[in-house]
Formats: structure tokens, sequence, C-alpha cells
């Protein structure tokens, strides 16, 4: 079975030294022709090796009628045919010694062709290949530069992202170069014959170059597996979760869509939370949650401080926090006692509100008394600009205190032009941004998320600095 | 009392002959200037006299000592001097026929100086004027290009906006001006002394270049007289509102920050809820829910087709929007027997899946075929191109059915550089497209709670296409 498979086998399908591409087209606009590209555009340094049973030159690269006439090592093949056609291809490969294997044609379980997909996964089975597919958008190693996709070619970063829809992985990936953020891997696993979305995890888990996992999933095909797995990646890093199919007409639609049974919509969320995994609503909520869970420190409580120079923002944001089962509480007397050089009008209740007449120094010698003590957990800084105000200064004096201070600060500079030049001032530093005190309240919810999460499973042995904390 | 002055006497506010800027200064960085610059700048076409005690000349303007020796008549006075000497200038206004005042100057209750508030709420009952503010970010008529504030300047639009905060008001414009999104109005009102927030309301309401009105509010002075504005307004044009203090830590943080009284957070959420407002709860929704209320018919019922060539986003819309009380229903039997001319394998049960197979062709025929029925109240179009599908050509082909079913259209095109050229033609025809499912389904809320307020409000007599809506 292909549980008993080790992980590590999969290493030579995100590292291969050597590609076949098979049903490689010389037609522009055919999906064998533009995966080639994506590979050979992208920058594969290996071999790349084109197969196609009319031979000749396809982007400059000798053709190859079938997988065994190619001379050299293969280590990767990606796979373009028709659906019947495949179970013999892979056949071959296995004869030539292929060691993993991307299948993208479609026409299998998902079309109703039940019978072909068993008869795929017995092939697979004897191959000895690992195999990605069939009816999937392919993988990338951005470390490699390897494409193995028709998707957008994403820049390199420290996400991982697997998906079980690969028109929705393609589209999150779009989304993500747009944004000008990066990814380490990307998987669409389509049906699954082979390599499943427990498989990957375990894989994501160990690669040093992802420090983050993002999973779009529907169902999962052993339940126990599945968790046990995501529990122990989780401890090592966290893995962000958009389940679709959560309401009963969201299941009968993940029914039609991919076949797994997502009918326990609620009760799947509960078992994913409890193995660590951070639950995203939306698409942005991957790459806010990825933000935060990497720049910043653990929280070790549940108390926020908000700061801010303008009221109505520290509002929602405390709104925001309160409603996620944050607390926004006063600082205690003798703490307070220490801003009696603010104005008496200023707000010290917390939110702390240094009003328009705010300066980047009283935003630091602020930040710095309330926040170098224990009290509070972690810090929301807001700064919306009046024209007289510099945002980037601000922005470079509260970077000093996080240098000092190592507690999770989190930012929001509102908005637009006002604030373009500070935001990557600090998120240099290692103070993410968000675009508004909303979004940055849920991605204090996500870290505090995670840092319950290791505080009970990490226990004081591994991670004394949790003794005070209270969840 | 303020109140029985008539709104209509707001109109010499937003529509001043000319103005008075007292205060102005001739320092680059003094709110004086940057005030008097923003009205120059923004193109104001009425007369502009700065007053400054010192005299000669700011901008290229003859500066006035005081509002007596301006020699034209004054409609509008914009007030930027120290707190103290605000109510000694209001009398001079009103002496010198002034009609309504702008007053920026801070340093009134929100310092602790309630005495000062007073004693300027005393001289304003007594001078006739209208008057915004003090503490206050200033006005914005876009239609005659009056910018008296200190904000940025946003452009034309159909958007009128009110805000409690000033500064959250800047972040918001900054925020629409960096979307190219425009405003008909802009109010921030500050600690009305006089014109308050349910008078702006009523203005909005009449005023024929705003289409729809956004609000973020902490408090209301009169709830019984708000709520009835509200609803009578709401009847004419959408109120999207956004509250801020609706959780008890929220509700402490407003207190500070305006002085209102919030803690019947909930309560007035569903107070403002019967009125018809529309409930924002982050900045983006605001802008959301004005392009579909702005763009859709009503919605005469809550199903909802939803039509894709992507599963994944499909199954999140189909969440969303049935967490949010609408249905996703299987077309009934007959209409479904109509789609016999699709592959077998394509699911038929909404979501309607077309795969990535997907033609602009079969988009067309399956929408016209499913939606020119009574039977769905609303479509949803998602689109997440593979590269060999022209997502503009599907645009195309998708309004065309606009033209031709007069009900609710509304496109999740997905994402970044794959779309950007599909969504202002989708958006040219009056179809809003959303960057993922869940803002779509969430705008579909919004376009079915306000079709459900003006279905119980309306009544049949001037609503009957309404009749078949089931609530």
């Amino acid at each position: 079975m292909t549980n008993n498979r080790s992980t590590n086998s999969l290493f030579s399908l995100f590292n291969p030294n050597s590609i076949a591409v098979i049903g490689a087209s010389s037609k522009q606009g055919k999906v064998g022709y533009e995966i080639l590209k994506n590979i050979v555009e992208g920058g594969f340094k290996g071999g790349i090796y084109p197969v196609n049973p009319r031979g000749g030159e396809i982007l400059s690269l000798e053709t190859y009628r079938s997988v065994k006439e190619i001379k050299g090592e293969v280590d990767l093949a990606v796979i373009i045919t028709p659906a019947e056609t495949v179970p013999e291809i892979i056949d071959e490969c296995g004869g030539k010694g292929v060691k993993a294997a991307v299948v993208i044609s479609a026409g299998f379980s998902e079309s109703g062709n039940l019978k072909l997909e068993m008869k795929l996964r017995e092939r697979v089975e004897n191959s000895g290949l690992r195999v990605i597919g069939p009816n999937c958008a392919g993988i990338v190693n951005t470390s490699n530069n390897l494409y193995a996709t028709m998707e957008i070619r994403v820049g390199k970063g420290e996400i991982g992202f697997i998906t079980q829809s690969g028109a929705l992985g393609g589209a999150i990936l779009a989304w993500a170069k747009d944004k000008g953020i990066g990814m380490s891997k990307f998987v669409s696993y389509g049906n699954a014959v082979d390599v499943d979305e427990t498989d990957l995890l375990e894989y994501l888990g160990e690669d040093q170059e992802t420090k983050t996992i993002i999973l779009y999933i529907e169902g999962v095909k052993n339940g126990r597996r599945f968790i046990e797995v995501a529990r122990k990646v989780s401890m090592k890093k966290p893995i962000i979760a958009m389940k679709g199919g959560v309401t009963e007409m969201g299941s009968r639609a993940v029914q039609s869509h991919t076949g797994s049974l997502a009918g326990e919509g609620r009760i799947y969320l509960a078992a994913f939370k409890q193995s660590g995994l951070i639950l995203a609503e939306d698409v942005h909520e991957f790459f806010d949650f990825s933000k935060v869970l990497t720049h910043c420190e653990r929280m070790r409580g549940e108390r926020v401080l908000v700061l801010t120079n303008s009221g109505g923002p520290a509002v929602m944001a405390t709104d925001k926090l309160t409603e996620l089962g944050l607390s926004v509480p006063e600082p205690p007397q003798e703490l307070k006692s220490k801003l009696d050089f603010l104005p008496k009008y200023y707000s010290k209740r917390n939110p702390v509100d240094l009003t328009a007449e705010a300066t980047a120094e009283t935003y630091v010698k602020v930040l710095k008394t309330l926040f170098s003590t224990e009290f509070y957990h972690a810090a929301l800084v807001i700064c919306v600009p009046p024209f007289f105000l510099d945002s980037v200064e601000v922005a470079k004096a509260i970077s000093e205190v996080r240098d000092e201070v190592k507690k999770p600060l989190i930012a929001c500079w509102m908005s637009g032009e006002l604030v373009k030049d500070a935001i990557p001032i600090l998120e240099g530093k290692g103070i993410p941004n968000f675009p508004t005190p909303s979004r940055a309240a849920k991605a204090i919810w996500a870290l505090y998320e995670r840092s319950k999460f290791l505080a009970r499973h990490l226990k004081q042995k591994t991670f004394k600095n949790l003794k005070g904390f209270r969840p």
C-alpha cells in the first residue's frame, strides 16, 4: 500500500536531475507545449527530454519517441497524454527506472471513469514510482526552478502550498504573484492515486525551504493518519488550512467536485483545530497568517496592547480582538501611572490614544513603557498619519522597539499612498503590517491559536517560556 | 434647537459660492496652509478668502485681517484658529452673514474642555450658522471641487461618506483613492455641536449625486430620530454602516474616543438592521457592498445559482452563501433536464461545474438556460481561466446575458494577471466582480438584506415585482 512507502521517496519528485515531458507538443496553446515551456523558461538546470511519437524538435530541444529511447537517466516524468494511455506509460516509466511522475492528464474518476482510475492505481503500485495526480495542475519547487505545471510561475518564498483544487491553486498562485508573495513548493495533487494530502503534509513538514504550509482541502482519505501527521507537523511549523464544504450545501458541492465526503464539515473543523491547523476563511488569510506566524514570537497569553493615533481604527481593532477571544485590558495602575508624562486628556486605558498630536517619540516612549513589562503579550500599533506626521519616521522608531522587546509586534499603517513607504520598513524589521484593524486583529488571533496549540503540546520541557501561559 | 433647523440649510455648506479660510497660514506643513492649498489646488471655482491677522499673500491670494474686512459675500467659513478664539469668530461670521462653518480646530470636549465646547455651542445657536465640528477633518463635495479638508483629495464618484472618526475617514479616503474609487461627498463631523450624523444622513439622502451612503459611527445623539431618518433614507438609497464599539471592550474604547455611549452595541446593531442599514465588518465591505447595491437589481428571493469552471471556488462560495442565510439549491428536474447537452460527468446540481473544458459558449448557454427562468434570484459566475481560456471572451459573452436577464449577476474572476483585462469589461456592463468567492458571497448577502428591507417596507404598491419575495 502507498502508505508504507517512505516520504523520503518524494524527494525525487521535487528534486529531479532530469525530466521527461511525455506528451510534449509543438503546438502553442496545447497543455503539452505550455508545461514544457514553463519547465524550460522557468530555468530548470537538469536534463529536459520532451517525448512525442512524432519526434523532431520542440523549443530547441531534441524530442524522443518514447521514454525508452532516452539515453540518460530520468528521475521525473510529467505525463500529459490522453487518459487511456497513462497506465501503459507508467509501466514504461517503471521499466526505464523513472522515480516519480506527475500525471496532468484528466479523464479518470472525475469524469466518471472509475475503471480507468483503478487500472492506473494498480499500475502505479506495481511500478515503484511515486505518482502525483492524475487530473492535477502539477508541481513547483522554486528552489531548483522546477515549474512542472501549466499555472503561472510564482516567485521564490517560504510558503509551501498544497491544494486539492488545481484551478483554485492556480488562482491563488496568481493572487500571490500579484501581491509579490513567493512560495517554496506548490502541489496540486488531483485524484491522488498514490501521493495524497497527508504524504505531502509530511514531506513539507521536513522541507527546509518551507516555513509555513498552506492547504486547501475538501476531504481527506484517511482521517486518523491525517490528524496524526498534521499534529506532528504543526509542532514544527504552522499549517494554515482552508476547508471547502463546511456547510451542508457546501458538502454536496464537494461531492460533485472531488467526490470526497465532506458531510461532517463541522467535525472536520474541530479535528483540524485539535491538530493545530489554523483555519483560514478567505484567500488573503492564507498570506496574512503566514506573515504573522513567520515573523512573530509566540504569545504567552491573551492580553493585547493597542496603541494608536486615531480612535476609530483602535475601536475596530478592540471589537475584533475581543470577538475573537483575545483581551484588550487596561494597564494595571502602577503601569498606567508611568504614563503621567502624557497630557491628561489622552486615553491611557487601552487602546492608548496619542491623538493627532502623536510623534514618533511619543509612540516609542509609550510602547517601551507598556510593552517592556510582562503584562501585555502582543502589541498592535496603529498609525493613521495626518499630513504633518511622517509615517516612515514612526515606522523606523517602532522598529527599534522591535529589536529590544522580544514579543509580537503587529502594525496597522493606514492607508494607500499615505503609508506605502513605511510598510517595507516595518516588515523588513519583522513587524507584519495589515491594511485594516480587523485584518490585524484576525492575524493576532492566528498567532494566539498557534501559541495555545504549542503551549499545550510542547510542554514546559521544550518550551519553558510558556510557563505563564493561560489558555 | 438645532434639530428644528431645516436640512436645506446644509446646502450652503456643500455648495458655497465663496469660502473664507480663517486661520490660513503661509507656512507649509501647518493645517491652515494645507487646507487652503487643498481648496485652491482642488479647483474650487468660487471666491477664496484667506483670513490671517498678519495680512499679506498666501498661495497668490490676498489675505484679509478678519472676516469683516472681506468685501464680497461669504457663504462658508473654514476655521482653523486656536480653540479659544473660535466662539468669537463664529460671532463675527454671524455678523458678516456667513451661512455655514466647518470648525477644524481641536481642543474642545475631546481634550476635556467641556466648558469651551458649551460656549461654542451657545454662540453657534445664536449665530444662525450651520456648523460642522469642531475637532473634525473637514468636508468634501467633489461635484464642485470643494476640498475643505486636510485629507487626501478623493476623486468624483457616487458614494457619500459620513464619518465620526476623522482619522479613520482620512485613511478610508486614501484606501478609496488607491483602489480608484470616487466619492460624491465626504464629511467628518467631529464633536457635532450643531450638524450631527442624522442631519447629514438626511441631507445625503436627498443629494442627487449620492447613490449610496457609507457611514462610520460609534454612537448617535438621538437614537429615535436617527432610526427614523435612517429608515426613511434607506428606502431611497442604501446606507452601509460600520459600527465601532460593538463589544464591551470596544464600547469602553469608544467612550475614550468620542465620549459616545456605545455600551448597548448589540442593541445598536439590531436597531440599525431594522432601519435598513447594511452592516459592514471591514473597510473593503463599504466598497464591495456599494458596488453590488449600485449595479444590481433587487433579489426576489434567496436562491443563488453558482456557475463555475472550477470546483474549489464554487465550494467556497456555496459554504459562505449558505452560512449567510442564502440558498444554493439544485435546479428543479425539468430545468435540469434542459442541461442534457452537457457531458454526463459535469455536475449539474448547483454549483454547475463546466470543468476546465468550459468555453465562453457553454457558460452562456448554461447561464441562459438556468437563469432566464424564475427559479434563481441571483447568479454568481466564477471563472478561473486556465491558460487556454480567454477570460476576456468569457466576460464579454456573460455581459450579453446581463442585457437580457434583468436579475443580479455577480462575477468572481480569479486572480491577478489572469483576469485583469476581463474585470473592466464585466464591471462596465454592470456585473460587479469580487476577488474571492467569499467576498462575492458576502456582497450577494448585502443585496439580499437590502432586498428584504425594501420588500418589507415599500409594499406591493410601489414594488410590485417583489410579489414573489419570500423573506
